[in-house]
């Protein structure tokens, strides 16, 4: 099969995907679910067809096993999630399991083995919604899940442990599908990118360089409420100007640490009267970049300036840490190996850091991961106007498959040629 | 009665009236409900026993009359309203009824009659919480209700017409609440003042020159989502920040319009996660000024402002007026009356603006008006903490006993003493 046909395949099969949601109207397809189930079964068929063994763990991953050219060859793990966010778009997750089944299709079709065997990976949870607790498929393939989190239970009521039970999986086993790092010489995830960087550099894919790293703080700003009509300007201690003083530094700090994104995302006021003036702002910081050093300096000296706001203001500031990830470096080797793929399909390979958290990031405490993002329209992503060109999607399956020649030549070099 | 005993009676009162709402645990007391039956029949024993006869009107307007030394003499109108606000403290409105009754106790326990007829009128909505519109009783009596008014329902779909009936009114007959402007003399409203201004300047009372006019707007920033990892920070067009500076913008315009103050008391963030770049935020404005064209100037460069932020960051701005309140200055002569009678209790007398409406704002509408606001606890109002000092109520009652004075000697002036 050429890229264009598998292209064209892998375009048609998103669409099948898209189909199957636990919401009319729109793509909803979350961990555990029915909707899960199915598209389970619907990938292990195309596994199946492209000369695959099926098989699925105790939390719900979906496997698929080409075998190397030698029995005892060792895995190469491709893949990305299945379930989607609430109101999804098409690509996220999807595009990820259904490039890697492509290169699969494209050696099975050749007839070519390589000398290791490629494992494509559909994780059962990626993005999380259900339990609020992202990646736990890849999580347990290293091992990393938190059995705490078991007792997680959602909207309804239901835990995770039923959850997995209630999909055929075994939440008392989940050791059992944790994999052993010797076996494994790496994990690659293509994804789109979810952002406008590619589009803005007119490249249709690039290099991740890392995952950043994360921080999300919850911040309060106290002040003194009082009647808008009656209080003069002098006298007040009004907490949203001094959380608007803040969210202005919190955008000016990005100037100093090239790659630094930071969002107030959500922001309440208190009472939130319109002749009231403010007497309480909660809102939320994300700060992400991809050295977790610049990071923890950004961090510090937004809290510094809040603190600094707040008391020329005469207002208290509460300033709490929800969640701190570190960043995640992509494998040098690996990403090399990529962009040397890349440069045969486009001229001016792109390194960029992906800013969201992904399966590879989970992987890469058990193995070497890298990761390929593919340009999506307008970085639009978690709604249904997410899109990807197939032009872009035959371009990844390209690098994709000639990423997997060249570690197959790292692994099994050509005989050199003697000198004559 | 000495004015220490008036005032202990006054403060005994207030606590009588806070006991009678229509929410166990805290005061509510609104318009036509039955603790307002309740308040308004505690207050008409309260009128009949310091020599009135009482009527009500046909909005509910509760009405004590003592009558001039002449029976054809002209009217001269104290009061304020006994509805109260969700949650209420004691002071707001009672406060200035009871004040009133207090100076009619007086002349009656001095069995003295003034050249003019005093009423006290006890104005059935004030703070207008059922049908979120202000001034109903003081309307009524200036003749400048609006009729659509009456359509208008409460929460459980009474319609106020319903309510008005309910309480014993005739929504039919409004027009005979209304008052001859020929049979009145004026119209002064003792009040608590609702801000921190008095207690800033140590001052038990002060007079109202002017209650300020009032724009509300409704102000939507209409910038791009996006995910909050992924997309660049020189690539968003954050709502919230674009909110933020306008924020900021409108703290800094009051520095330029002294007597101006300007609040964002509402904002809402959409779509409001934590790790999304905030695409739309609407907030309100409330802008007070003493004078109606600073108001309208300063609403002007706001409404500049706004546009300017929201242009140099890709951001679209809405801009809704809500509503609109000219300023309402007091009569000159009484609040110079009213001047005359503070000096000879206080030493220095300061005169501010009242920033919230009030009934003698609908009074003006009539009859000359005049205000004296009364000093309260760091400025706290609609809450339980409102809290007067007795020392202030009785200052506040000499000041209004030693104004009807002034007023009856103006009526009546002393025969000219002739020269030796």
């Amino acid at each position: 099969m050429t890229n264009s046909e598998l292209s064209q395949t892998l375009m048609e099969r998103i669409d099948a995907l898209a189909l199957i949601s636990e919401e009319p109207g729109h793509l909803t397809r979350t961990f555990g679910s029915p909707a899960m189930r199915q598209a389970n079964d619907l990938v292990a068929g195309w596994m199946r067809e492209s000369g695959m063994t099926v098989s699925e763990d105790a939390i719900g991953n979906l496997t698929g096993r080409y075998p190397g050219s030698d029995e005892d060859a060792k895995t190469f793990i491709l893949g990305s999630h299945l379930d989607t966010v609430r109101g999804a778009g098409k690509f996220d997750g999807s595009l990820g399991v259904l490039t890697a089944l492509a290169c699969v299709q494209y050696f099975h079709s050749h007839k070519k083995r390589l000398p290791f065997a490629i494992e494509v990976v559909a994780f059962a949870d990626g993005d999380g919604v259900r339990y609020d607790t992202t990646c736990l498929g890849s999580r347990a393939l290293a091992g990393t899940i938190n059995a705490d989190d078991l007792q997680k239970v959602d909207a309804k009521g239901v835990s995770l442990a039923e959850a997995i039970r209630a999909f055929g999986g075994n939440p008392d086993q989940l050791e059992s599908a944790q994999r052993d790092r010797q076996q494994l010489l790496g994990f690659a995830e293509v994804h789109i990118e979810q952002g406008p960087v590619l589009e803005k550099k007119m490249q249709p894919v690039g290099i991740v360089g890392a995952i950043a790293g994360r921080t999300r703080a919850r911040v309060r700003f106290i002040g003194q409420g009082g009647h808008a009509g009656t209080t003069p300007m002098a006298l007040r201690r009004d907490a949203l100007v001094a959380a608007a003083q803040f969210i202005l530094a919190v955008e000016s700090c990005t100037r100093y640490y090239p790659g630094l994104v930071a969002t107030v995302g959500q922001l309440d006021v208190h009472p939130g009267g319109s002749n009231v003036i403010p007497s309480e702002v909660v809102l939320s910081l994300d700060v992400r970049h991809p050295l977790d050093g610049a990071r923890g300096v950004a961090c510090t000296r937004l809290q510094e300036t809040a603190g600094e706001v707040a008391e020329k203001r005469g207002v208290k500031v509460e300033w709490d840490i929800i969640h701190d990830a570190q960043s995640v470096p992509c494998s040098r080797d690996l990403s090399a190996a990529l962009a040397k793929a890349a440069r045969t399909h486009i001229v001016s390979v792109v390194e960029l850091t992906s800013g969201a958290g992904h399966d590879a990031a989970a992987m890469g405490d058990i193995t070497p991961a890298a990761m390929l993002f593919v340009r999506c329209k307008g970085g639009i992503t978690h709604h249904p106007d997410e899109s990807v060109l197939p032009g872009d999607a035959e371009i990844a399956i390209g690098v994709l498959i000639d990423f997997l020649k060249i570690l197959a030549n790292q692994q099994n070099p050509l005989p050199t040629k003697h000198r004559s």
